[in-house]
Formats: C-alpha cells, structure tokens, sequence
C-alpha cells in the first residue's frame, strides 16, 4: 500500500497498492471484504458520488505488464465479487462490455440511492452478479485503465459558486480544444473546513500537467480575489507526471528524468 | 556521464558524472587531460568567473560514501593535477585547508587574468603544485562539497541592470534572512541571445527550493514589466529537490518521494 487518503467531506477512502496481479487480486478481494463488513451504505452520507461500499477499482499497468492484462485481471477480480460477495459488477473503462460504459460518470449516474430503488436491468443491467444492488454495498465499478492523476485545488473562501465556475469553464476549456486536455472537474464544498474545492482528475497526464491545472485554476480564482489555500494529491503520480509538472511551473527546458541523479543510481 | 551543458554567453561547459571513487578519480583526470589539451586561457573570454582551463571540480556524494571519502577523493585527484599536469591547485569546501579558502569566490577573485600577473604567494599560495599559473591552463579548484543546485532563469529583456537588481535583491534577502537562504546570484548578459540572466547556485537546497528562486525572479520582473523566457538547470538535481519544487510551486501538501509510483519500483 502507498498511499491511503480520506476526508469527512468527500467521505471516501482512496487505497493505493501496487504489487504483480496474483498480489492485487487478492489484496483487492481482502480489501472488500472489509470494506462490505464496515460499510453500510443506507447510512452513508458525502460529496462524492459512489455507487456502493466499493465504489471503483481501477487496475493501472505500471511496468511489465500489458493493458490487456489488467483488462484480465479486472475481469478475475470483478467475478470474485459478483460470487463471493453477491454484489453486482460493473465493468468500466478498458474493460467496459458496451461502449457506453467506458465512462465513470455514467455508470455511477444517479449514485447508491437510484440503484437501490429497482430491479438492475436494461441500461443498469449489471455485467456481473445479482440484478439488484447489495443493500448495504450496492454495487462495484472496476476496469483496467490508464494513468490518472486525482487532484484537488483547495480555495481560500467558502464561495461554492466560484468553485462551480472555476469547474465548469475547466470543462468549457477542455470541450473547446483550448487546454485542460483529458481534465474531469467538479466543485466539492469542504464543509468541515469552510471552504470549497475544485477536486480534478487528470485523465491524460501526458498532456496536462499538476501545475496547469493549479495554474489554471489560480488564475480564475485570483481574478475573484481569492487565494489557493492549498493544492492535494490524491493517490500517486509518476516520476515523470512529477518532472513535467516542476518544469511546466518555471519553463524549464530540457528538464526530464535524466537530470535527476537517483534516476542513474537504481 | 549524466549531463554536459555549455554556452557561448558563460563560455563553460559544465560535465556531470557520477560513478565509484576510482572511476571518478580515473573520469576525472581523463576530462583534465582533454580540457588542458584543447583550451588556451590566453584567448579565452566568457561571462562566468574561472581561473583556468579546469575551473572547478567539486565533489559530492551521494550514495554509500561519507563527505570525507569525498575529501579524500579531492586530495588525491587534486595531487596528481599538480604532478601530471604542473597545474597549481586549490582545495575548497569541505577539501580547503584554510577558512578562508572554503569560499569558491575568495579563491576565484580576478580570475585567470589576475593569476598569470606574478608568482602565486601570500593570499594566492596554491595548496599543491608549481607557484606559477600554468600558462595555457592557468590553475584549478577541487573541493567536496554538498549538493548544489545550478539555476538560472532567463529575463525576456535586454536589461541588463534590471538582472543586476534583481541578483541583488536575492542576496539582500539571503542576507538579511528574507528567504532565498543559501542562493549566491549574479546577473549575466547573454549577448548571443539579446536577453540577460539571473544566474544562481542554491546551495541549501534542503531550504530553498528551484521553485522559490523562479517565483522571486518572476514576481521582481513581472514589476518591471518583463515576462520570464524559460529557466535552466545545468548539471544534475536529487529527486527530492524536484519533488520538493513541484510541491512548492502549487502549494502541494503532503507530496514526497513516496507518492511517486517509480520510486517504490527500484
């Protein structure tokens, strides 16, 4: 496990593990038993949409090994759960059965409290599992996919509108061509904090870097007369996500993974 | 070698390697040898202060060897310059056999110009080797030393007292405590490019970040009207000086070493 992150507002656990797939399989399979012993969604109250006690499992190939086998190894896990669990699975993203299931968004539409209300069937049939949802777990995303980057900007007022603005003219940007390539946005209000957030995946970090979205959303907010209060990661990165970031924050030219002395040394 | 850097401006070369003692005493004197063959001190002009063909050498470790194996690596390299090459070498940093010798700058004042005036006595007694300048290569300074960071950012303008002002104002505040601990900064005209430069060495990268020299420098320009052109790094950074700059930038809390993928991988 590399890292592990959670907060009241969004009310959600972020596990990440690495490992080889037999590892992942069966440290995923423990985490939702734990996760389906602890969680009772009837009760279950937060900012981020979620379908069940395990909302996603998304499956990254690092190194190694091929897109096609975490696609497997996703299809191996997603059963475990449908049968050992009886929670209904749905696959996404790479592993998705029907092209409009590639997307998140629209397979969590509606969140735990639609799935619970009816029979799973017609566009929420499940690809796996019972036709119902678990009734404290509801159901489970998983899929194979590339790498993301979940990644919040945290404003310095309690100005949700503003949050919701900055998120919607991300979205414009990215819709229009004219930057914030593969950038998903959505204004969260921090209310234990009192203050808002523009919480941001990164869905192609080859193209946008941490700093861009930051930059980008520094920008609009100083115009309203509002600071950062602080950025977060959540999650982990790639070396080069990281190196391409700092050089996109102070132009720095020719600045890649060689010019890091402990890249030479493993 | 990691990196080699150099420009008609600075007229330097900066090479970067990293490798065991005995490859790096060997490595070393074979760049020596070339550089003593090739360049003539007689004709040579450039921006940055030298006192010969082979200016400096510092030393730092890095992994699985103490700052005095260091030291000592610089006093052998340093005794076979003098004896192969009748080259007057000086020991600075943690290598310098006097307080007044740790100083890179001390030992630099003048230049190669000032060295071949006379004998090298008093103040300017080598710490090895002949007490005159060698007339081609003039003499060298070896040392160990901590890392440093080599940072330069350049100004989209041809002011050079505007570069001036603003090197200035990094070592008031260095000096008085305001931030920028640990940066030497000088301004340098880069005439084949029509722009100038706010050259710097950060030398407790453990305190100042590349990041905090960029947004000095920009916030200094953009007060004077002059957007930044691009930044630039010569020589090699640890992964925690990258990763600290990234976190830096965007007020990224939290962020280390381990929330990059790659780094659990090795």
């Amino acid at each position: 496990m590399i890292d592990s992150s959670l907060d009241p507002d969004h009310n959600r656990s972020v596990i990440t593990f690495i490992g080889d797939p037999d590892s992942i399989r069966k440290s995923a399979l423990a985490g939702v038993g734990k996760a389906v012993e602890l969680i009772d969604m009837r009760s279950h109250h937060g900012a981020h949409p979620r379908v069940g006690a395990v909302d996603v499992i998304p499956i990254v190939p690092i190194r190694n090994v091929t897109m096609q086998d975490c696609v497997d190894l996703s299809c191996e896990i997603g059963a475990a759960i449908a049968d050992e669990f009886r929670i209904p699975v749905y696959f996404y993203e790479e592993s998705a059965n029907a092209e409009h299931r590639r997307n998140l968004a629209n397979i969590r539409r509606g969140g735990y409290e639609k799935l619970v209300k009816g029979r799973l069937d017609r566009d929420r049939t499940p690809d796996l599992g019972p036709d119902i949802a678990h009734p404290t777990a509801g159901a489970t995303i998983i899929g194979a996919r590339g790498p993301l980057i979940a990644f919040n900007v945290d404003l310095r007022t309690s100005d949700f509108a503003l949050a919701q603005r900055i998120a919607a003219e991300i979205r414009r940007c990215r819709d229009e061509g004219r930057g914030m390539a593969g950038v998903k946005a959505m204004a969260v209000d921090l209310v234990s904090r009192g203050i808002v957030q523009v919480s941001t995946n990164i869905t192609q970090p080859d193209k946008t870097t941490m700093y861009d979205v930051y930059d980008f959303v520094r920008g609009r907010a100083e115009k309203a007369g509002v600071e950062i209060e602080r950025s977060e990661l959540i999650g982990a990165v790639r070396l080069d996500d990281t190196v391409r970031s700092a050089a996109e924050s102070m132009k720095l030219e020719g600045f890649d993974e060689t010019r890091i002395v402990d890249w030479w040394l493993e």
